[in-house]
């Protein structure tokens, strides 16, 4: 592959996005880093995807606003309060309202759009079918029918100038060894922003679902977690 | 059908998309009409869609600012001239610069989201394979495929509740049809933007394919377009 194929890789400013950063880069793609302010209450995840991206010296990073937050129906947008301290079978056996309506079908539409205007038709996304909240856009059959979605959709995929791939390089790994990938890649963890309900400082909350999948994450791979917390859980 | 369904409309203001909002409510639709600023240099059409969706007394009209003129390629978003003059075979036989990547993929993923916070299923837009300017995400191929995305997208499409419906009633249909069935239904098309590229008053150009095409189907319908141009064609 030439070392310079262009790739866009959605980056939140989380452990899961840093990482697949990393593994596009590692793959050698030219790595467009892309990021929303979609009116998440966590919004310090957009300063951390501004370090990562800088630190991991992109050729670009774009941080496009859409207001979703109008839609109502979510907990990451509204003001409904973020469930705490649930059990890894609770996240597995509901979808839970932090789940917001479309997200991944509207970042990758974005991502595949700037994707086709660089003449660019690889995607990457952080998304994790093993150790996840029950998202359904975080799943290998979401991700394939947004690929043939992409092939369709696009004068590049109908004129065949272009195959269009989305990568999911985490999907079926745990957060454990998503972690470890990124330790060998060399990904600072400290840079990241996982929590979904950080305080004013930004520190992570330690009990929501993010942040007990992380936790859980760092202590099976056997690896302390840089992350602030407001309480050590 | 209950009367209070309720669907999503794309409305850009222009001709099909004010036509399939009346067909939406033909149909007992209760309609959110979702409308896009997407930094398109004919921006008249969002007033339209503003006048539209009042006249038309929709349940709720939503404008969602999302900047896509920071990716560059298209005439709609950036300096680039639109095309004129050129014939139907010029417009059938090329994707024009007038293509915005991966539009009607960005606009049914948002509409997705909105619609599932609304816990409604039925998305309605108004694309056309017939009198079109070539675009990949004008045709049926698409169209089934964001279907397919959809319930594989969506916790109402996941959990069963809900089976998504993409809805496309122009898309088999020629200009001169589409006009007809507006008529029919009483659309006001003095309301409608169609032009890619209006004058400062907002005045139609007469020339872009969009006019052309709209010209031309008012012509096979045999009705007068009661929009404004600058020059007659």
């Amino acid at each position: 592959m030439s070392a310079d194929r262009k790739a866009v890789v959605l980056l939140s400013g989380g452990l899961d996005s840093s990482t697949t950063l990393a593994i596009a880069q590692a793959e050698g793609f030219d790595v467009h880093a892309l990021s929303f302010d979609y009116g998440q209450k966590h919004r310090f995840e957009l300063e951390a995807a501004r370090k990562l991206a800088e630190v991991a010296g992109v050729s670009r990073h774009v941080i496009v606003s859409l207001d979703m937050s109008q839609f109502e129906g979510s907990a990451l947008t509204s003001d409904l309060a973020v469930p705490k301290d649930r059990s890894l079978t609770e996240m597995e056996s509901t979808i839970p309202i932090t789940y917001v309506p479309a997200r991944n079908t509207v970042f990758l539409s974005v991502a595949m759009g700037w994707a086709e205007s660089l003449e660019a038709s690889d995607l990457f996304i952080g998304v994790n079918a093993v150790d996840y909240s029950g998202y359904p856009d975080c799943r290998p059959e979401f991700v394939r029918a947004f690929e043939t979605l992409a092939n369709l959709a696009t004068k590049s995929g109908v004129e065949g100038t272009a195959k269009w791939k989305i990568h999911a390089p985490l999907i079926q790994l745990t957060k454990a060894e998503i972690i470890r990938r990124g330790n060998e890649l060399g990904v600072d963890y400290a840079l990241t922003h996982t929590c979904y309900d950080p305080d004013d400082e930004g520190r992570a909350c330690g009990r929501c679902d993010a942040c007990l999948l992380r936790l859980q994450g760092f202590a099976q791979a056997g690896l302390s977690d840089p992350a602030c917390y407001r309480i050590r859980a």
